[in-house]
């Protein structure tokens, strides 16, 4: 039986645990808060995280890291993308050698512009091919209830893969392997930028053709980036890309679009960051991507509209009116 | 100044009419029902097809086809997918001379699996260069608001489509042209199948993630049959083929979609058809797309679900079951 540890109980952690319990893996998940693991071992609840849904028996919760990772095959990290670096380098002696280690992350790094599973190769010290992404249209509270929901899991060494992919599939969840990593991962972190923007539209009130179009437009922003960047063109219209990005604008459940949302009404970002709870982590990736895509000069239109909405206070309306009259042109020459 | 016909008093004829009207257009609607006609020219109001919504001076409407014909340059035409061909056919002598003709449908002809401009170059003797389609992210009800909206024209000769552009741009309408009219026409036809299949599942009470899966598996499908036909990739990626798919699959106002939800709360197709009201394209076309898909050797097996829940009444959730169990592989290898 494969054995795994999740570090990190919040609302994705938590509710992959679970996935994984499920799918009859041996489970321990780490989180900080002792009382979040001692009502999940008491009452199989994270009323913190997770409030009103029931997990599964078989998920071992503690807040002893060393303990969590002790023999384990896999290792899940889902933790707040501009921290994740600190809290895990004490750990890296207590990852079992050979352990598959899978990033469950969306965020680029602030400053290093660092994607998550480089962070965990580069604190821990693994090789490309023991470092997986897990992404996909995957809001936690649908997962939680046993929605059907497809993902993906991507790495370089495909037995790797499919090894966590047979660690969690079931009769609700169904992981398709991917060897893209790079593209898997950079539309994980950027869609959270785009459903900011699309959260944007919303609050001012824009219906589904604008929401639409911007969601469109903010797919070729990721793929023109992403495609600089190395990764596959076909990542960027499979479920990792397309897939979460729709799933993310689409739900009320997404911190980004809901702190976008709060935007578009009027909102500072400070008022909205503490109206959404939680992090919303398009709020700092937003900078990171738009450093990245200056690096290699591509084009990012929407990305620069939510920086300059988010950090530079700019007025929403005269962004929104630069962006629609841009020279208008041929979709394809 | 481009003086234009709409065919059609429906929403989208109606509404296309007042974005002419609004981008500077002379324009003329012909609907068959003189009382629609009357109202137009007399309250510039249509409500009965588009309720509530005022409409702009400068549409003067008919229920005479040949005096909205006479003298256009440009002819548009928003009529039922499946009726169209016998409206239009006794009008063939009333079309000017170089004209150039758009089609604004989004269907697929039974019998013939002919699209629609297809349909209009064979009943009017049309050549390939004065043939245009326009199709994009366009609810009528939101555009007519003057809710900023982007569009495509689809045609072979840029120039034509670059007139048609210029007739119908404005502060909050932009059109964008491409030359791949077989792939915007197929994506606007197939995508309201696959709005009724996404309808389906939110009739069954599934959450966001198991619609965008639907919604990404369902533009592989057209984006795979699209490619058979001869299409252009990049058509289906953009404003016509996820744009649009995107834009009805979220709005309550698509009768696809909501014709969908209906028959995933268990009602019959007569029950889902009459509760809908107005015409579900997606209905018949779910034929013509799957004897085409057949015909071509493409694998669809959304719009084969809804045939068979739509035509065949299968069980809905043997149909899903199936679905959800094929095979778990790799997404890209």
């Amino acid at each position: 039986m494969t054995r795994a540890a999740v570090l990190g109980a919040g609302a994705w952690g938590t509710t992959f645990a679970a996935v994984l319990a499920d799918a009859g893996t041996e489970v321990a998940l780490w989180g900080r808060d002792e009382d979040v693991a001692a009502q999940i071992n008491a009452e199989r609840r994270n009323e913190r995280f997770l409030p009103g849904m029931d997990l599964p028996e078989g998920i071992h919760a503690t807040a002893d890291a060393r303990e969590a990772l002790s023999g384990v095959d896999v290792v899940a990290v889902a933790l707040p993308a501009q921290k994740v670096r600190g809290i895990i380098g004490p750990l890296a002696d207590a990852v079992p050698d050979g352990a598959v280690v899978a990033s469950l992350m969306k965020g680029i790094e602030v400053g290093t512009h660092a994607r998550m599973s480089d962070v965990l190769r580069d604190v821990w010290e693994l090789s490309a091919e023991r470092t997986l992404v897990v992404s996909g249209p995957n809001l936690a509270r649908e997962i939680a209830v046993k929605q059907p929901t497809a993902t993906v899991v991507a790495g370089t060494d495909s037995s790797a893969a499919e090894m966590l992919a047979a660690a969690t599939a079931s009769s609700y969840f169904r992981p398709y392997t991917n060897p893209d990593v790079v593209g898997v991962e950079l539309c994980g972190a950027f869609k959270n930028v785009i459903a900011v923007g699309v959260g944007v539209t919303d609050g001012l009130g824009f219906g589904h053709n604008t929401t639409a179009t911007v969601i469109t437009r903010g797919l070729a922003e990721i793929t023109r980036l992403g495609v600089a960047l190395g990764a596959h063109p076909d990542t960027f219209s499979g479920l990792a890309g397309m897939g979460d990005l729709i799933a993310t604008c689409a739900s009320p459940l997404s911190r980004n679009h809901t702190l976008g949302a709060h935007i578009g009404r009027g909102l500072s970002l400070e008022e909205a960051i503490e109206r959404t709870g939680g992090t919303a982590e398009g709020v700092q990736t937003s900078l990171s991507i738009q450093e990245l895509a200056r690096e290699h000069d591509v084009d990012v239109p929407i990305c620069d509209a939510v920086v300059a909405m988010l950090h530079r206070g700019e007025p929403i309306k005269e962004l929104l009116t630069q962006l629609l009259s841009r020279p208008r042109k041929a979709e394809l020459t």
